[in-house]
């Protein structure tokens, strides 16, 4: 950091606010999903936003019993480790496995900056979004699977057909839609196999 | 919009699914404040990511009694009718009288793409964002305010200079921020000085 960071103090939120600025980064991390109207790649702190206006848009719709404050503050911290491991898309299974271990050194870092009660509760927020084992963590992990999968279906199949991906990878990587809200992945399957007769999808 | 989107049939979640593609135009709505390291000027949907995260960062230590679901929510919500009209920045007093009836009318449009019921609640916490007459959206407005000035605190102050702004205006237009929280004010007044005497601000 610049000299003129580390001589901002703000008393006792000092350190949260340097975490604040900190997490500018995230909107330099690209991901593989374009804008629709394909300008520009958007980015995760930009994804993380939809994903947060996502959740609390379509939670009343799921018939699940989740918690919309926390599956919010899981969305908007999900993805702050890549600001050190970057993204790596869904369909990369290698590389997902390999960044596994730099992601939680990210989180070792990152909610580290913060004062030590509000750390580990992020923290905590951001590994039981990881494990995925919670009804709210299910439920952000499924809107994450599924917002870029519409935002491909609104955009010509932009990022599939860009990284080749084929209907049988968009169906396998994508259970957890079709076993956290089937309603949702219905919708979903239908629209995938119009894709691929279109040739968004290989 | 384009054909492919009025195609797309998510059932009773149609509308909202047309929302959420409509909101990604936010992510193409420039504002005057660059990214830490001035690689580019951040856009209304990034900011409004940062400021939700600030909101759940910063309320335990405001010492105020707001309902951080409801200013997290409020700051996820407050631009997206700059879709339609656009960012003005906080200095440019005129600007920001012109535009007010651009930003109801981009809040009937936008909400109302929504179910009656959805789009009815979005647009409440909207309206008592705008009013800023409650804690919670007292809070959400002068951490809007306050996000900006500590951007530009980390960044030599690069909107200021840019913009020929003078100390005198960010403080009379950033009193919010004094009266909703006089310690935060205690130390962003204490460093404006300082970026006074360095020339980041007239």
């Amino acid at each position: 950091m610049s000299e003129s960071v580390s001589a901002v103090d703000f008393g006792e939120m000092t350190e949260v606010i340097q975490f604040l600025m900190e997490l500018d980064k995230l909107k330099s991390v690209e991901r593989r999903t374009r804008l629709i109207g394909n300008s520009r790649y958007e980015n995760s702190a930009e994804h993380s936003w939809q994903l947060a206006v996502a959740a609390m848009s379509l939670a009343p719709y799921s018939g699940s019993e989740v918690n919309v404050t926390r599956v919010v503050q899981m969305a908007l911290l999900h993805d702050v480790v890549e600001i050190d491991a970057g993204d790596v898309m869904v369909y990369d299974l290698a590389a997902r496995d390999a960044i596994h271990a730099q992601e939680v050194a990210a989180a070792d870092r990152i909610f580290a900056l913060l004062p030590d009660a509000l750390g580990k509760k992020f923290r905590a927020l951001w590994d039981e979004y990881e494990a995925g084992e919670t009804p709210d963590s299910r439920f952000a992990n499924m809107l994450d699977r599924a917002l870029p999968v519409i935002q491909n279906l609104h955009n010509q199949g932009q990022s599939w057909k860009e990284n080749h991906i084929r209907l049988e990878q968009v169906i396998s990587r994508n259970v957890a839609i079709e076993k956290e809200w089937p309603a949702l992945w219905h919708y979903l399957k239908q629209h995938l196999e119009q894709a691929q007769q279109r040739g968004w999808l290989m």
